[in-house]
């Protein structure tokens, strides 16, 4: 059925990302996941593009288009080319709208160049050993002194911490023995800083594109000028956030599924067994309609959840169920689609074996599908 | 997530018949299960009401209102009521439809205003025993004589068939060996004519509100002038309104499970076990979870879908993508529900139970879930 | 895969009933769905045979054969036999072993004779409106008064009840607040007993050879030489059964599951669609390959544990593992093979229809998937 | 349920096997999985133990057991211990039986010895490039010229292919239009023989501590005193210990689903979220019950077969199914439990992520989930 709700503008943008990517990543490609990084000039190229800082004011010489659905339109981009950004949608879909709505004017000046250049890359620290989805539950800790904080404490599953020059780590200014989610505060710590160190890159079933690692910080001074917004205010800050950071795992995994299926759709074609192509047999048939359906109902919601995030409406709850649906879906597909291509849906040179190594964090990472069953049915009353 | 398509016209109607269902149907369900029929009576209300023949031209008394999002309220409502409107939806949404499309001048005069006035029923007869789905495969003949069509053969499954005034019967008025589509025809048989009998009203495992029989004919002279289209066209017109067939299934279906998801929220909050209220159990709110997820993205396709058709842009395959995915998702759904209930979900006072027990049709009539990946499948390139 | 664990007199026993149901059970079947009830001939019938007392000790009438083995295949061949035995089941699987475990010599002179003849039947009293599966949670009381017990309650989806000569009946005899599980006794009512009341018949989604009743107490006198067992002391027996309780419907379903690939197998290989066999299309084959192979592992597990039950050592955990993963099965198995049968699936004068509309119920009673599950995490330490 | 069919001894092995695992394979597990192989050294000391030659005779300097079951216990301690032991199961489970079957007099004292010690390390090369499980299909050609086959052609995935000094080849001897399953012939290839060459080793989702390689063979001169077997025999020797092969892949799956949920078991009670133990919420609790339930029935399932097997009756029909529905659980079953674990799931330090890694291709090697279907649909006359 018809997408709804792109326009002329949206689809030149697409054109050109898919030429772009066709031309600079996906030849590319296998390097990256050898290095296991998207390079630095691949960020400068996008820059170049207008691409990372496409949503920063004109004003620092960004592009000016808060507009999630381009956003969208590069992740499925990436996806219909059978590869991965690694860290990049992390930098643009999920930290970078914490500086824009957070950031002070000078933070602005200081950073916003360096995002719409490509120069300058980003992570954001939640996660602690130990506290998984709890962000409640943290405790890092940063202590003012004078103009500056002295941060102690240790993350986890940073993606992209390696690679990053600045990270947005959220820290425990206070504890409120009455409200665990108050006192939480994000500050920006820049690589270099004494006492910040980063930890081994941890070996993972996929994301081969991307680090994930640990982050340690022993007194490292941060200087109150890298606090972004209010202190104490940082998990309402995140909450706030979430259900694009949601959005985007969602979109990506529809992506990927959809992807999935159209390289298995002209696998199976091609492929032969027992003197019939694969796609001969009603088995091959009836799977591959399921899953077109499942993508069908899949982008109906996605775009309707796009929709209302580009209006400002899309609920928390809302988010939710994009992510929970939507990242199960990728599991099944994947999953069914990888069969389809017998043995060499296991060896890595074929692209379906990545997109299934990969696809297993989606319905951990962003909050697991049980952290979003329980938010789904408190908006059920129950 | 909002639903978008429906005006002001639209939500009037459908305040229109939440209310009239609820002081007209809903108090008198328990008698129509009993007797196993809506009874004439409630159609002539509905007459009254101008929803019966809301899509026929208002020369013809009608009104005028050709937009199948008046036929999704009707089904939403009735889900959301908890109750049946057996036959009623395959008189407007399936049979009256081949009437507009087909009819000639004198047949609209004939039969529209009965139409309108709620006192006209239909049925049609498409399945005969031994060919299921397979259309082209019917054995029922019409050979002309005169100005008469002889007709024999039996037929099917035909839902309303008790109680119906005209039967659109499908017969071959001639057999091509090069293609078995052809040389099907459209008759429309009125109850009453010699040689057409009744059979007995099978006996089924819900769908209690509704009958479901066998036709036979045997030498039934049926006038040229009962003939709906031209002669030889019956599969073409038969294809051309599958999608709007299954659309109404899957929309009936897609309520169906939504009625259910909101019965058994009402339910789980009220009813104790083990010393607590069902709802407070992580498993119920997971699983309520886990439906409402389900609904957002089928009412997400649903919608979709009926604005393609609206649009007169459903396309065969995605209507088949559309049944499919609902008439599943209710399956899912509705048996998840059930289990909630405990005992109670297997005593049919409570609607649950009579839910399950007619989900279970929807997956095979309008063509089985398999027929639907088939056709899917086509649409694919395999 | 050969099953173990019967022997000769096993198997002739099997002959025997496949040979007695085929000739007595199976022509008149129809009548019993009619009627909703297995009719007191045919116990008695069975009684001849020595069936319905095969259980009781040889010097009161009955076989000395207290071996479930034999109960298990009463049940597998009455499942081939595409029939139900009604409260038949409940009547020797369920409550039989309680007078045989708890009833005093003077007990067994005057019912076991009953039992043996087939002329005596039995139900058994648990839930009541508003506890379910939680029997700790009972308030049906019995309060002593001389010679007698005067019980009030209600209780509700008594199998049998309506049939019944003799009611086991849970009641509260005294309230012990440290532990909610004390107080409980079996007391057997008479029918007939001034004050005992049978409710109407509970209108269900299938199992329409039983009649399921709710019975009322008002002051029933019930004499003490009617306990069955010691004052206060039902829960623990109770308990002692449920095993045995859920290992017979476990088996129950085992057996109509595979009943229903076995005459799905016979169906499609006769029933054509589109021209060709339905069991040559490949998705028929697979879905019955699957089918049959979640037979296999349901049948080596069923025999494990009925060889566990023989041996005096099944486990209340892996009773409701079995009760579980049987009732499952059976619930996936029966819906796969019903949609091989397109639109005759869901008429009720085929037997998948009504082995359907019987199978959604066996994931509820004897406790419901839920509490098995519970059962069983607290024997994994969790 | 209790386990049948260990005897003492059985038990004795398992003990020792499991203190030599723990003590020589455990610690040395990352070493292995950098290195991609299981170490000459362990099969050394696994000869010393009397593992690898347990199958021998004993006038080879074997154990003389050719009792299956010593087998499975190899692979349940493995699983147990959280480690794979790489192509070792492939040499002892499903290689040697070839040699065992085929081998005559004086390849017995050429190779038994080798096996006995472990010194001798074996692959089989059936797959090529283009054929999956279509075994007829082969193209690799051996002519026999003078007292040697030359050999052409191309093998891929071939497990341990290369660490293995003798490769059994599956080659078409002659062409038999009217049976493509004639002319295949046993052809032991030795390392190192001229035109024999080792591919690159393939790049896996998991199965690290195996190559995987693709083999190809140009002119290769194989004495005719290396052909294993009557010549033409090939594909009936394959279909014989076809079902062995694929027992032992079922067996390795069940030890890994049940070494899977222990694992989790034990570490959801220890990890804390939301501030209380994973294991308290409900859902774990459920997870994990129902997968408890599976496994039981999965064991029943593998120890019949097992049992049928070490009696020389295990059917082609029941491996398929025992090999369905083993491999199909273990990956319903690593999928949830990685899910429990949160982000550490997904990294490759914790054994569950490779677990899941190498879980994929059991569904897929040995013959697909769709090949045994195919099997098994036959063995139902469909």
């Amino acid at each position: 059925m018809r997408r709804t709700g792109f326009t002329t503008e949206h689809e030149d943008f697409r054109a050109m990302i898919r030429d772009f990517l066709a031309r600079e990543a996906v030849p590319n490609f296998d390097k990256w996941l050898e290095t296991g990084l998207v390079p630095r000039e691949f960020f400068r190229q996008l820059g170049e593009l207008g691409v990372t800082g496409m949503a920063i004011p004109e004003e620092y010489g960004g592009g000016g288009l808060e507009d999630f659905r381009y956003n969208a339109i590069l992740s499925e981009e990436a996806a219909r080319a059978l590869i991965a950004l690694g860290s990049l949608r992390v930098h643009i879909d999920i930290n970078i709208p914490y500086f824009l709505a957070y950031a002070n004017e000078e933070q602005k000046q200081r950073w916003f160049p360096g995002f719409v250049s490509g120069e300058l890359l980003t992570s954001i620290a939640m996660t602690e050993p130990g506290t998984g989805s709890d962000l409640a539950g943290m405790s890092t800790t940063a202590v003012l002194d004078g103009d500056h904080y002295v941060l102690n404490g240790a993350k986890t599953f940073i993606t992209g911490g390696a690679q990053a020059d600045l990270v947005i780590v959220v820290a425990r200014t206070s504890r409120d023995e009455t409200n665990r989610r108050n006192g939480l505060t994000l500050l920006v710590v820049e690589d270099g800083m004494p006492g910040f160190t980063k930890g081994r890159n941890l070996a993972k079933i996929g994301l081969k594109v991307q680090d994930t690692v640990e982050l340690s910080f022993t007194d490292v001074r941060v200087p109150v000028a890298n606090r972004l917004g209010d202190e104490g205010q940082g998990f309402y800050y995140l909450g706030h956030n979430l259900p694009q950071e949601r959005l985007t795992i969602a979109l990506g995994s529809l992506g990927m599924a959809r992807a999935a299926v159209d390289t298995t759709i002209e696998y199976v074609k091609e492929r032969k067994v027992f003197g019939k192509a694969v796609a001969e047999f009603q088995n091959t048939k009836f799977e591959l309609a399921a899953m077109a359906t499942e993508i069908e109902a899949g982008q109906a919601m996605a775009d309707r959840a796009l929709a209302e995030h580009v209006a400002g409406e899309l609920s928390p709850a809302d988010a939710a169920k994009v992510k929970l649906y939507l990242t199960e879906l990728q599991g099944r597909v994947v999953d069914r689609c990888l069969q389809l291509f017998g043995g060499y849906g296991y060896i890595l040179e074929y692209p379906i074996a990545r997109m299934y190594a990969d696809a297993r964090v989606t319905r951990i990472y962003g909050g697991t599908s049980e952290v979003m069953k329980t938010i789904i049915s408190k908006s059920l009353g129950l």
